[in-house]
C-alpha cells in the first residue's frame, strides 16, 4: 500500500518534508505538493539582492529548478493550488485551480507549510493596488519592485519598516543610484534582536553610509494622487515625498486553514507543534514560518520565523511521516543581516526581552579588532554584547556588529546557548587563534572575561 | 605581609599569570618576572609576517610594550635572567644574569612558564654555526632570518619541516620572492592535525601557489662548505641546493628545571599540573607550552602548546595564587594555519588519531560553496571533514579548508566538543543564515546530516 502524503506549500520547509518523505520511501510514497503561487523552493532571502541586480535572473532565487523536485525526486508538484479547506477526521483536503478547476485530496499524512504572510495594516491595504507601492513576499514581488525602482524616473524610494529586510533592501537600493529613507516606529534599528546601545552603532553605520533614517515616527498612512502613491504621513505629522514606497512592517504566520481545520493555535499566534513536528491533529506535521516552536534559553514557545530551522522542520517532520521518531528541539532565534558590507548578528535574548521575561541580566560590551593588533592594523573594529543570568551565569544572548567574523562570534555564542552553557564555558572555549584570524585573547573570550567580573564569578 | 610571587618566563603564560596576580592583590602582593631573553609578552605566532615585512617592526609583535607591565602594572621584570634552580623544600629559586651576576629570591608562589624549545636533532646542532641556518624560536630569530632572506643574493630557501609555522613562513618568504621547498618526513603536510585526505587538498593547494614539496623524505643531514651550509640531504639520498635552511621540525616542553626542582613530569613528557595548575609541589604552579592538560574528547592526559590556552592558563593560576579556585577544564586542541590565502582549520581528533585509540569512528567529508548559490557564484569552496564515535554517537573532531569561514566553522565543531555534544547537536544547532553568509543548508549542517546517516541514527 502507497502512502499518500500531501504538502500544502512549496517553500523551502515544505519541499523539505516533501524530499525527505520521497528520500525515505521511494515508490512506497505518493507525495503531492499544493502551491497556490508560480514557484516551489524559492530563496526569499535572495529577493533584495535581485532588486540590486546582484542576482541577475530570478530563477537564480529558486534553490532547486522545480525538475529537480518532479522528476529527479519523484514528487508531484500542483502550482497554483490553493488548499481551502482540510477534513481532518476524513484525511481530505480541497483545492481551487486558478484555471477555475478544484478538487479534493485524500491523504495519510499532511505537511502543513503555509509559511507567513505580510503584516500591513488594513487600513493600508487599499495602497496595494498603486503601481509605486509595494510589499516584498514573493519572487513576483521582487519582480515588480526591482523592474519600478530601476526605472530612471525613480528618484527617492522610502522603505517602511526597521527590521532586517528593510536593510538589506536599501542597501541594494541605493547600490541602484537611488536616495533610500527608512520609516521605523522605534527609535533605534533592529529593535527586535538588538538593544538600544548597540542599535545605535547600527544607526550610525548606516547614517554614515548615506542611509535617511526617519526612526520613532511610525508611518500613519499614505498620499496618492490618481494613479501613484506620492507620501508617506508619520506619527508626528510629518510626511515624506518619494517616487516609490516599499512595506516591510513585519510578517505574521498564515494561519487561516489550521483554524479553518480545527488545529490547536498556540499562544504565540502560530500553530501549534509537538516535538516531533505534529498539530493536535497527529497525521498533520506543520513546519516552517506558521508553526511556533521552543526557545532553547527561556524553555518558552516563541515564534522564530527562520530559514534555517524552516528547512530542518522539514527534514524533521519528513523523517517521521516516513516513520522516524526525531525530536525538533527549538531555536536560539539566531539572526543575522548585512548592509554596506557590516553585518549584524544576534542570538539568545535580548537585554530588554531578559529583563521583561524577569531575568536578573548582568551584561558586558567590548569594542575590539578582530585580527592579531600587528596584522592590518588589527582587523576590523568589531563590537559585542553578552548576556548572561546574574544568578546562574547561565549565558542568555549576544549581539555583535562588525565584518562577518561578527556574524561566527555570535554563532559560537548559540552554539553555546543550544547547550545550555555558562559564561565560564565561552571563556574556557577552545576556539583556535592564528594572527589572520583574531587575536590570541578573542573578543569574544574578552567579552566572557569582562562578563565574569560583572557576575562575581571570577575574582575581580 | 606581601605575598612574593616568581614568574619564570615572561612569555604570554608568564605575563597573564603575573598580570592577573598584581591586578587581583596590588600592593599586596610583590610579583617578578626572570626571563633569560630580551623580550616579554611576545607574539612568536607574527614571526613569519616580520619576514615577509607584513609586519614592518619587531616591537609591534610585543603584545604589550614592557613599560606597559613594569610602569603600569607594578610588575618587576629582569631581562637576561636565567633561572637555574629551584629548591622547592626552601621555596627559594637561583637565577643568572646574562652580564655575570647572579642571585637568588625566595617566593610564597612560583609560576613556571618555560615555554617550549625548538625540537632539532642533536645531529644537526653544528650547522646552527652557520650564518645561512635558522630555526624560528624567538624575536632575534625572526630579525636574523629576514635580515638574510631578504638580501637580494637569496633566490632559494629551503624548510625543513611540515607543521604550521613552515607553510606560514613559506608564504612570507615567496612573498619577498624566493623560491621555497619544503621538505617534510609525512607523506602529506599539516599531518598532526590533519588525515591523509585532508591533506591531500592542502597539497594540490600549495603546489598552486608555486610551493614545491619534497614530503615522505625525511632530512637526514646537511653539507656545508666553509662558511654556509649549501644544501640538505634527504634519507632518499636525494638533496637540494639553496641560500638559506630554516630547520621547523617541531617543538618540545621546556622541563629541565622542572626536572631538576623534582616537579612531577607528566606521561606526555610535559609538566604535570593538577586542573588549579599546580605542579607536584603545591606552591608552584606550572602554565603554558611546557605543561600537560586534558584532552576534553578523549579525558587524557595531552600535550597542546597553543596560545589561546597558554594565556587563560596565565589567568587561572594567576587567579589562583591570588585566592580563587578556578579549574583548567582542558582543551580541544583547536589549530588554524593559513597559506595564500586559503585557511587550514583542525578540532578535536584526526580520524587516524581515533582509531589510534581504538573508537570505532564515523566520518563524513563534505566539499560546498560557503555562501548562498546566488551571490557570487556560491562564494568559495570549502571542504569539511566531520568525525564521530559510531557506538555513541559523540563527536570526536573536524577539519576544514577554505576561506576564513573554514576556521569559524572549525570554531563551532569545538565549542560542541568542549561540551561533550553529538552529532544530532550539530545538525539542529542553531547557526544564522543570510544570504551573504553562509547557505541555508550550511555546509557545517550538511556535513552533519551526512554523518548521521553514516551513524545508522537517521533513518537514511
Amino acid at each position: 500500500m502507497v502512502l499518500r502524503v500531501a504538502v500544502v506549500g512549496g517553500g523551502a520547509a515544505g519541499m523539505s518534508a516533501a524530499s525527505r518523505v520521497k528520500r525515505l520511501l521511494g515508490d512506497k510514497a505518493e507525495v503531492i505538493v499544493f502551491e497556490r503561487g508560480n514557484w516551489v523552493s524559492f530563496a526569499l532571502c535572495g529577493t533584495p539582492y535581485y532588486v540590486g541586480f546582484r542576482v541577475k535572473r530570478l530563477e537564480e532565487l529558486l534553490h532547486y529548478p522545480l525538475s529537480e523536485f518532479t522528476e529527479k525526486r519523484g514528487i508531484r508538484v500542483k502550482l497554483g493550488s490553493e488548499v481551502v479547506e482540510i477534513d481532518a477526521d476524513s484525511r481530505r483536503l480541497f483545492y481551487q485551480e486558478k484555471g477555475g478547476g478544484n478538487g479534493y485530496y485524500d491523504y495519510d499524512y499532511l505537511v502543513l507549510a503555509t509559511g507567513a504572510r505580510p503584516r500591513i495594516p488594513v487600513a493600508w491595504r487599499e495602497f496595494l493596488g498603486y503601481k509605486n507601492f509595494f510589499t516584498l513576499h514573493s519572487l513576483d514581488d521582487a519582480e515588480r519592485i526591482r523592474s519600478y525602482v530601476s526605472d530612471s524616473g525613480v528618484k527617492h524610494v522610502v522603505i517602511v519598516g526597521d527590521g532586517y529586510i528593510s536593510f538589506e533592501l536599501a542597501d541594494n537600493i541605493q547600490q541602484l543610484g537611488r536616495k533610500v529613507t527608512i520609516v521605523g516606529k522605534h527609535r533605534y534599528p533592529l529593535y527586535k534582536a538588538f538593544d538600544d546601545d548597540m542599535s545605535s552603532y547600527i544607526l550610525q553605520l548606516l547614517e554614515a553610509n548615506g542611509l535617511t533614517m526617519r526612526l520613532g515616527q511610525p508611518a500613519e498612512t499614505f498620499e496618492a494622487d490618481s494613479d501613484k502613491v506620492t507620501r508617506v504621513v508619520l506619527s508626528s505629522g510629518d510626511s515624506i515625498e518619494a517616487d516609490a514606497f516599499i512595506v516591510a512592517t513585519g510578517i505574521e504566520p498564515e494561519t487561516v486553514l489550521a483554524r479553518k481545520a480545527g488545529l490547536r493555535i498556540g499562544e504565540t499566534g502560530a500553530i501549534w507543534v509537538n516535538e516531533y513536528l505534529q498539530t493536535s491533529s497527529s497525521e498533520i506535521y506543520a513546519v516552517g514560518d506558521s508553526v511556533e516552536t521552543v526557545d532553547i534559553v527561556t524553555g518558552r514557545r516563541v515564534w522564530a520565523p527562520l530559514a534555517p530551522p524552516a528547512n530542518k522542520m522539514g527534514y524533521v517532520a519528513g523523517s517521521n511521516i516516513a516513520g522516524a521518531r526525531i525530536r525538533f528541539p527549538g531555536v536560539a532565534r539566531t539572526s543575522v543581516t548585512a548592509a554596506f558590507g557590516v553585518f549584524f548578528a544576534s542570538t539568545g535574548l535580548t537585554e530588554r526581552e531578559a529583563i521583561a521575561m524577569g531575568y536578573k541580566v548582568a551584561a558586558a560590551k567590548v569594542e575590539a579588532y578582530t585580527k592579531a593588533r600587528y596584522i592590518d592594523g588589527g582587523g576590523k573594529r568589531i563590537v559585542i554584547k553578552l548576556l548572561a543570568d546574574s544568578s546562574t551565569g547561565k549565558l542568555l544572548g549576544a549581539q555583535a556588529i562588525g565584518d562577518e567574523s561578527a556574524f561566527w562570534r555570535i554563532n559560537i555564542v548559540a552554539t553555546l546557548l543550544m547547550k545550555g552553557a555558562t559564561v565560564w564555558d565561552l571563556f574556557f572555549n577552545d576556539i583556535g587563534y592564528m594572527p589572520l584570524t583574531n587575536p590570541v585573547w578573542d573578543p569574544l573570550t574578552v567579552a566572557a572575561r569582562l562578563l565574569l567580573r560583572q557576575l562575581g564569578l571570577s575574582p575581580d
